[in-house]
C-alpha cells in the first residue's frame, strides 16, 4: 500500500499533472467542493499534544487523516507555521498530504505580493521550498506581483478579488470608473490568466459579488473563506458562485473543523463537521443544478 | 565596548523605545535619510562566502557593519531568507543590529495583507520572533489587516501606497470618485493611526505622487523604495517626498549598495555607494529647504 502510494506519487511528480486538472479530478472523484484549512494554534489543540516534540505536524496530520477523503484541496496558512517557527513542520505536512493523498492539491495560503526578483524568491519559497500546487496572492502591486509565479506554468494561484472580511469594503468596494475595484480586479485577472491556472478569492460572506463575478467568468475557480467560522451562509455561496456544471468553487473551512472539539474525540468531532459541510454543499450543488 | 552596547541594548529594550522616535533619532544623529535593504542573493555574492556555513548572515553582517554609521535604518527583505530556509539567519541579523547598533531602527519588509487571527500570527513572527521595529503591509484587505499589529503599540508599519514598479498603475491609478486609489490608501491610514506610527510606502519612481501624499500628510513617514538599481532620481524624491524640516523619508537602496562589487572589495565598495546614496540625498535636502 505505501509502496503503491509512493510509486503513484513519483509517477504525478514526473508528470508534472497542472494543479487545475489535479483540482478538477479532485472535485470529480471525492464529490467534494470542500477545502480544509490548516490554521494550527497550539493552544487550542487537544491535551494529548501538549508532549509531542511536533506537536503542529502531529495535530494536522491528525487532521487531513481524518478528513482526506472528503476534501478536494488542503490549505495551510502559513502565518500559524511561521510565527512559531515551524516551518519543518509545515514542510513535513506538505510533504505528507503529497505522499498519502497524491490527488488532493495544496494551497499555500501566503498572500504575498512584492515584484520583481523578491516575488521570485517568494515563488521559489512556495513551489520550490514547500511544494506547494497553488498560492494565494494579493493584487495591490499589480502585474509585476503576479508574473512571476506566472513561469511556474502548471501551478495555481488565487489572487484576492473580494475578501470575506468587514474591512475588506474599505477599498474592494470603491467606485472605480463605474464599477466596484474587486470587479476591476477580477478583470484584470481574466487578462493575466496565460495558463488558465489563476483563480480569485472571494468571500462566502458576500454571495451577490460571488454572482457577479461567476456571471463575467464563468470558467474561474473561486477560493470561498468565510464559511463556517466567519458565519458565511454556506448555500447562497454555493448558488451564487458555482460553474454551471456545479463544480469550480474551492470552499474552505479551518477553525470549524480542527477545533470541533478540543477533547480526546476531536478526530471524530472534525470528520463529523467536515462531512456535515461538504453534504451542506453537496446539497446547495443538487438543488441549483 | 561590548559590555556597553549589551547595557544600551537592554536599556532600550526596557524602556521600548517608539519606533518613531528610534527614527527621528537616527535622522538627526545620523544626518541620514538613508535605509540599506538586506536583500540576500547568495549568487551574487563574493567567492569568499562559499565556503561559509552561514553565508546568508555572514554577508549581511558584513553589509551591516560597513554601512551601520551611515543609515537611518535597516530593512531585510524576508522572502531571500525564507525562500532558502534561513529564518535562523535572519533572527540572529537582526539580533546583531540590536546588540550591536542599538539605535538603528530595523524594518522587515513582509507585504504581509491578511486579518483577524491569521494577521495576529504575522504580527508575532514579526514583532515577536523577529524582534522587529516596524514592518511593510499590504492594504487590499482594509482595516482588519492593520488593526492587529496596532495593538503593539510602540512599533511601526508601512502600508503600501503607490508603489515603484510598473504594474502599480494596474489598480493603483484608478480613478475612485475623483481621485486615484492611492491617495484614497493615504487617507484611510491617516484615520487608522491612532498610535501615530504609521508610515507609507511610495516609490522613488513616481515624484509628483510623492508630492501629492505630503501636501495631505505633512508628518507622515514615508518609506521609499525604487531608487538605486530600480533608477528612480533620489534629488527629484528627496525634494517632493521631505518634510518641511528635510526628514520625513526613509530612502531605501538595497541591490546598488550590496553588490557595488562582487569581489573582495565588496565592503570598501559598498561603503562607497552608501557614501554616495547618502550624500546625494542630503544635497538634495540641503537646496531645498
Amino acid at each position: 500500500m505505501a509502496l503503491l502510494s509512493n510509486l503513484t506519487s513519483f509517477l504525478l511528480s514526473e508528470m508534472k499533472l497542472r494543479f487545475s486538472d489535479m483540482l478538477e479530478r479532485a472535485w470529480e472523484k471525492q464529490n467534494s467542493l470542500l477545502c480544509v484549512g490548516l490554521d494550527p494554534a497550539p493552544e487550542r489543540f487537544p491535551a494529548r499534544f501538549k508532549n509531542s516534540s511536533h506537536p503542529i505536524f502531529d495535530f494536522c496530520k491528525s487532521i487531513v487523516d481524518v478528513t482526506a477523503d472528503l476534501v478536494c484541496a488542503f490549505k495551510p496558512q502559513i502565518a500559524y507555521f511561521s510565527s512559531c517557527g515551524a516551518e519543518e513542520e509545515l514542510a513535513d505536512l506538505i510533504k505528507w498530504i503529497h505522499q498519502n493523498y497524491p490527488d488532493i492539491p495544496v494551497i499555500l495560503d501566503v498572500k504575498r505580493g512584492d515584484i520583481g526578483s523578491t516575488a521570485a524568491h517568494y515563488a521559489k519559497e512556495a513551489f520550490g521550498r514547500y511544494e506547494a500546487d497553488a498560492v494565494t496572492l494579493s493584487p495591490y502591486m499589480g502585474y509585476d506581483s503576479v508574473e512571476p509565479y506566472l513561469k511556474y506554468s502548471e501551478k495555481g494561484a488565487f489572487i484576492l478579488c473580494r475578501t470575506s472580511n468587514q474591512g475588506g469594503d474599505d477599498f474592494q468596494m470603491l467606485d472605480c470608473d463605474g464599477e466596484p475595484l474587486f470587479l476591476r480586479v477580477a478583470e484584470k485577472v481574466k487578462e493575466w490568466n496565460i495558463n488558465e491556472e489563476l483563480g480569485l478569492v472571494i468571500g462566502g460572506t458576500y454571495p451577490e459579488e460571488l454572482a457577479q463575478v461567476r456571471q463575467r467568468l464563468p470558467k474561474m475557480t473561486f477560493l470561498v473563506p468565510g464559511i463556517g467560522a466567519q458565519g458565511g451562509d454556506i448555500g447562497a455561496a454555493v448558488r451564487s458562485g458555482m460553474r454551471t456544471d456545479g463544480k469550480g468553487l474551492v470552499i474552505n473551512s479551518s477553525r470549524a473543523i480542527l477545533y470541533a472539539s478540543q477533547g480526546e474525540d476531536f478526530k471524530e468531532r472534525a470528520r463529523e463537521e467536515a462531512i456535515k459541510t461538504r453534504d451542506l454543499i453537496n446539497e446547495a450543488r443538487r438543488v441549483s443544478k
